[in-house]
């Protein structure tokens, strides 16, 4: 069992405009069967985690809710749930909750979809074992960021996909 | 004759700490024969162009001043010159020093040393023409920005160097 952190950014460490914008994104060419591309990672994952700000955004662009995984939403709001999905919304840090999610991934490995600061609320309590990039070729200038905290990587795997640089990194925890 | 930001970033796009700091960069094990490495890329580069913060930190952090290129210091300030070398103080915009610059490459291309905000000022004039990065495998959580404005950009190389993602990119002029 593991955690990753995957998502996309701007060459420049953005994963959103400031207006939660991602049209920048989805413009660019990406390989469904290439290097570390999604199909791949998701077959892998058995639950989810996201801030709710990531979880809203999914919710208005999303016209159905698509994941069959056990979803964790941190929020300290009351929001409505997609329809027949397994969303449970939690409050908390995420140590608090980290052995339920983990137990809800049935053997499998834990995606924190997002946004940047969750993330680094996992990595800054040493929850957090992967990070995976998908670089697109933008700088954005300004927006939300990437990871909002420190870590030492290992590399493990770089290709290209596309119009994407892919990277891949194990957390290093020997700091 | 092209122009090109060539520099290492951390892989949540900054280039030094809040306080200008490099250590997280020199630690990292990078291969001068390798891809992308600094020695080959100098061999092209007939002028520099560095905005106040960067000639201040080389000037501190250098023993001697090792370019042998003229190079162009972007400031409002009164600042002293190393002995013996061609270093040229100009106010103003890049675009109004830009032809003087390139005069003084001789045929060869110039190189945008830093920071994130000069870089884009050339970007911003469409003076860039190309972007590189070679990531370092830490994210810092904060720091000075890789580069401070939007480009669309075409992916033309990535490798790996030792523990760095290496890439290089086109400045797309089409949009």
């Amino acid at each position: 069992m593991a955690t990753h952190f995957y998502t996309a950014a701007s060459l420049d460490g953005f994963i959103a405009t400031d207006e939660h914008g991602l049209e920048w994104l989805f413009v660019q060419d990406f390989d469904l069967q290439g290097p570390m591309a999604y199909p791949g990672f998701i077959e892998g994952i058995g639950a989810l985690a996201m801030g709710a700000s990531t979880y809203e955004w999914l919710r208005r662009n999303q016209q159905v809710w698509e994941y069959v995984q056990p979803t964790w939403v941190f929020t300290h709001r009351a929001l409505p749930g997609p329809d027949g999905a397994d969303v449970r919304f939690v409050q908390g840090a995420p140590a608090e909750v980290i052995d339920q999610i983990v137990a809800s991934a049935l053997g499998k490995d834990v995606w924190v979809v997002g946004g940047g600061d969750l993330a680094a609320q996992f990595g800054d309590a040493g929850l957090l074992d992967e990070l995976w990039v998908q670089f697109a070729p933008v700088t954005l200038g300004s927006g939300k960021p990437l990871y909002t905290g420190a870590l030492q990587l290992e590399l493990v795997e770089v290709a290209r996909n596309a119009d994407f640089v892919c990277t891949r990194y194990r957390v290093r925890r020997d700091h």
